[in-house]
C-alpha cells in the first residue's frame, strides 16, 4: 500500500499525544516486529502462557457450565440467561460473586463482591486505577524497578510520571522508598501509589518474603500510601507449599488495591482480568461510596463492560474446579517448575558459579529469569542474537523507565520445550562467549 | 455493608481524576440508578438492542463457523486455531480482513484491513482517538449538540475539552460549525476533530441528507479538520431503500476516521467494535505509518487485545451470513420500524399537529424519536414520570453539554412490545397534560 497521495489529511506524529512517541509505547512494537523478523529464532523472550491446555471445545463447556449454574444454582428462566450473555450489561461485571468465591478459596481474602470490577484484562484495571488517580499534574506514581512495560505504558497514557525505587534483593528497598517519598513530597507532588508485584515478579522474577510483605504494609500505613498489587503469577511457584499470602490478604487498612489476572490462571484470549478496591470515597457531603464504583464509572467510558461472553468462559472455568484455579492449573505448574529449573540448572551448568561474570537470579516461581552480564546488552545486541544465533530474550533496559545502560537480559521459560531451552541457552552461551571475546 | 472504619486509608472524590465527578460521568448512573428502583415502569429509556435472536447455543455456532474459516479457507491446523483463539493475540485484531469485506459489501466502502483496529465495543475506538487526538491543554473536539453521552464522558477521561455546534433539522449547522472553528482558533485553540453520528443519530434520531453529507466533507476540507464518524444504527433505516453512503465512503481525502460498531447489527455481549483510519501520521524523520498503527498502540496499553473468543463469535455471525449483516438483519430492521413508526403514529393521535406545544420529530430509521414539549424537562420530572405514572424514558438535557434547561425527552423503542408503546405513550401523556394543568 502507497502511503502518499496529494491532497489528504496528514498528521505529523508531534501533534498526536506525547505518548505515542514515548520509548515506553514503542518498547513492545519493538520486540514484537523482531520476533516475527526472525520467526525461526528460539524465543525466549515471549511471555505467554503455555499452550498444552487449549481446546475450542472449552468454550463452548465453560459457557455451558455457566449458564447451568444459573439456571439451577440462580434459579434463572432461558429468556434471563439469553439476555446476560447478550445484551449489554453491569459495568461491574457479572462474575464479581465468583471471584469473590475464587479469591476466598485460593487467596484466603475475603472481600465483598461490590468491592469488584471485572476488567478487559489486567491492562484496563491499571489504566482504571491510574486514570483515576491522576488528578493534576502534581501527582506522581511509584514503582519498584525494573517494572512490567504495561504499567509504565499505562501510566504515560494517564500522564502520571513514574519515579521507580530500587528492587534489591527482598523485591523492594523500603530506606529508598520512604527517601523517593520523600523527595517528592519535598518537590510539592503528591505520591498517589506504589505499583508492585510481590510474587515472581515480571521482569525480575524476584518475591517477596512474608517479613518483607509486613514491613512494606507498616512503611505504606506510615506514608498513608495506597499500594498497588498486581499478581499474574501467584499460582506459579516451584513447590505449593512456598506459596506466600498476598499484600491484599495481609491488609488491615485497606491500604491494597488487588489487581488479578485469569490469563495465566485459566485463558488469556477471554481477556478477564479484574480488580478489588474497597477503599472509601467521599464526596463533599460526605456521602461515602466504594473506589470500585469510582473505577467502575471510568470504565463506563473506556470499554462499558467486559464481554459477558468472555467471563462466562472464565466463570465455567471456575464453576468446573469448584472455583479453586489451584488444582485446575496443576498441569501447568509443573511445565512451568520444570521449564525454570532447566533454565536455571543449564545456566549454571554453562556459566558455573558466575564464570566470566554471568549470573542468573534464582526465582522461586513465576515465568522469568534474570541474567546479569558483564557488558550493557542493548537492541542491537538482540538483533545480533536473533540474526547470527537464533535465539531471542528481551534486554532488561527496557524495563527500566531512564534510558541508561543495563548489563542484563530476561530469559522468559513459559512457552519453551525442554530442546528448546537447552538449545537456546547454547546458542544464548556462544553470543555471550563471542562477545566477551570481542571486548577482549 | 458499613463504610466507616477507623484508621483505614481513604479518599475524597476531590482528590480523584476531576472527570469523576462530573455530572456527565453521572449522567448514566443516575439513568440506571432510576430504572433500578422502579423496575415495574416501562421503558421507553433503554437504547439496548432488541432480544428476539438471543440464543446461547449461537455462541457455539458462531465460534464454530470461524474454526470451520480458518482450517478450510486459510488451511490452518489445529494447534494454530487454537492458539488464536485462547492466545494472546494481535492488538488490532484477528477480523480484520473479515470487517474490511463486510465494510466492502455493506457500505460500498473499500479500506485495506491494516486501516482497521478492532476494539472493545465503539466505546474503546472512541476512546482511542480521542486519547491519541489529545497532545495538549490547547486541544479541543467539536461535537453537533445534542450528543451520545459516551462520546461526552470518554472526552472528559481524555481531558478534550467539547464544543457543541448547533445540529438544526439538517444533522449539522454548517455556518455555526464555521463559526465555532474560527471562535476556537482566534482563542489559541487547535480544533481536533468534529463527531458526527449521520444515520439516525442518538439521540436526535436525525439523518444528513446526501447533499448535507458532501457539504460537511467539503467544509471539513477547507477547514483541514478530520471528521469522526459514529455508525451504530446504519443498518436500521425504515426503508433499506432510504439507506445514505456513509461520510467515510464519499471521503477522498482520508478526512473521516469510522466508528463501527456489532452491538447492534450483530450481538452487544460480545463487546466488539472497531475503527477505521487510515490517515497518513508521519515521525520525526518524515517515515510514514497509519493512524490506525498509533491508535493499536495506545490501545495496547488499554485492553493490550480484544477478547479473540469474542471476536470469533461476531466473525461466525459474519460467515454465516456470506459476510453481510443487511439480510442478517431483517428481522431486527422489521421490529425497529414497526416501533418507530407506532411511537409516531402514538404521538401523533395524543397530541394531533402538536397539540398543546408537543410535538416529534420524524426520524427515518433508528431507535430514537424526540419529543418537545412546553415546560423544562428535568430529572425531577423523570423521578415523577417513574414513581407516579410508570413510564421511563430520557430528559434530554442529558445530551446537553451545557447544564442548561431543555424543553424535550428522548423516547427509545428498539426494546418494547407493542403494548408496551401503547401504555408508555398513555402514561406519558397523562404526564404531560397533568403538567400542563399544573401550569395553568
Amino acid at each position: 500500500m502507497s502511503l502518499t497521495w496529494p491532497d489528504q489529511l496528514e498528521f505529523e506524529l508531534g501533534e498526536l499525544a506525547p505518548a505515542l512517541a514515548d520509548p515506553v509505547l514503542n518498547s513492545m512494537n519493538f520486540l514484537n516486529e523482531i520476533a516475527g523478523r526472525y520467526p525461526g529464532a528460539i524465543s525466549l523472550a515471549a511471555g505467554r502462557p503455555a499452550e498444552h491446555t487449549f481446546d475450542v471445545g472449552a468454550i463452548e463447556r465453560h459457557v455451558q457450565r455457566f449458564c447451568r449454574y444459573l439456571r439451577e444454582e440462580r434459579g434463572w428462566d432461558e429468556a434471563r440467561v439469553c439476555r446476560l450473555l447478550f445484551q449489554y450489561g453491569r459495568t461491574k461485571g457479572i462474575i464479581t460473586e465468583l471471584i469473590a468465591r475464587n479469591l476466598e478459596l485460593d487467596e484466603q481474602l475475603s472481600v465483598d463482591h461490590e468491592a469488584i470490577v471485572v476488567t478487559v484484562g489486567c491492562q484496563e484495571a491499571m489504566y482504571l486505577v491510574l486514570r483515576a488517580l491522576r488528578a493534576d499534574p502534581s501527582d506522581v506514581l511509584f514503582t519498584v524497578a525494573p517494572t512490567y512495560v504495561g504499567l509504565t505504558g499505562a501510566a504515560r497514557l494517564a500522564e502520571l510520571p513514574v519515579w521507580p525505587v530500587e528492587g534489591g534483593a527482598d523485591g523492594i528497598d523500603l530506606a529508598d522508598l520512604t527517601s523517593k517519598l520523600g523527595q517528592a513530597r519535598s518537590a510539592g507532588l503528591r505520591p498517589r501509589a506504589l505499583y508492585v508485584m510481590p510474587d515472581f515478579a515480571n521482569p525480575s522474577g524476584l518475591s517477596m518474603s512474608l517479613a518483607h510483605r509486613r514491613r512494606l504494609l507498616e512503611v505504606a500505613a506510615g506514608e498513608n500510601l495506597l499500594l498497588l498489587e498486581d499478581n499474574p503469577y501467584g499460582l506459579f511457584p516451584q513447590e505449593l507449599s512456598d506459596r506466600q499470602p498476598t499484600l491484599k490478604a495481609l491488609d488491615q487498612r485497606r491500604q491494597v488495591v488487588y489487581l488479578g489476572s485469569f490469563a495465566k490462571s485459566a485463558l488469556p484470549g477471554a481477556r478477564v482480568g479484574y480488580l478489588v478496591a474497597d477503599q472509601v470515597v467521599r464526596d463533599r457531603n460526605g456521602n461515602a461510596g466504594l473506589f470500585a464504583d469510582e473505577l467502575a464509572k471510568v470504565k463506563s467510558m473506556l470499554t462499558v463492560n467486559t464481554s459477558p461472553i468472555s467471563q462466562a468462559v472464565v466463570a465455567g472455568k471456575l464453576l468446573e474446579h469448584d472455583g479453586s484455579l489451584i488444582p485446575a492449573t496443576a498441569a501447568d505448574r509443573g511445565v512451568y517448575r520444570d521449564n525454570l529449573r532447566r533454565v536455571l540448572a543449564g545456566l549454571q551448568r554453562r556459566f558455573p558459579d558466575g564464570a566470566h561474570g554471568v549470573r542468573a537470579n534464582a526465582p522461586a516461581g513465576g515465568f522469568f529469569v534474570v541474567v546479569t552480564v558483564p557488558f550493557p546488552v542493548d537492541d542491537a545486541l538482540l538483533e545480533r542474537s536473533a540474526a547470527d544465533y537464533g535465539v531471542l530474550w528481551t534486554p532488561m533496559h527496557h524495563f527500566y523507565d531512564a534510558g541508561q545502560a543495563v548489563n542484563s537480559l530476561r530469559l522468559s521459560c513459559s512457552v519453551v520445550t525442554a530442546e528448546q531451552i537447552e538449545l537456546g541457552l547454547d546458542r544464548l552461551a556462544a553470543l555471550i562467549h563471542d562477545r566477551l571475546e570481542e571486548a577482549g
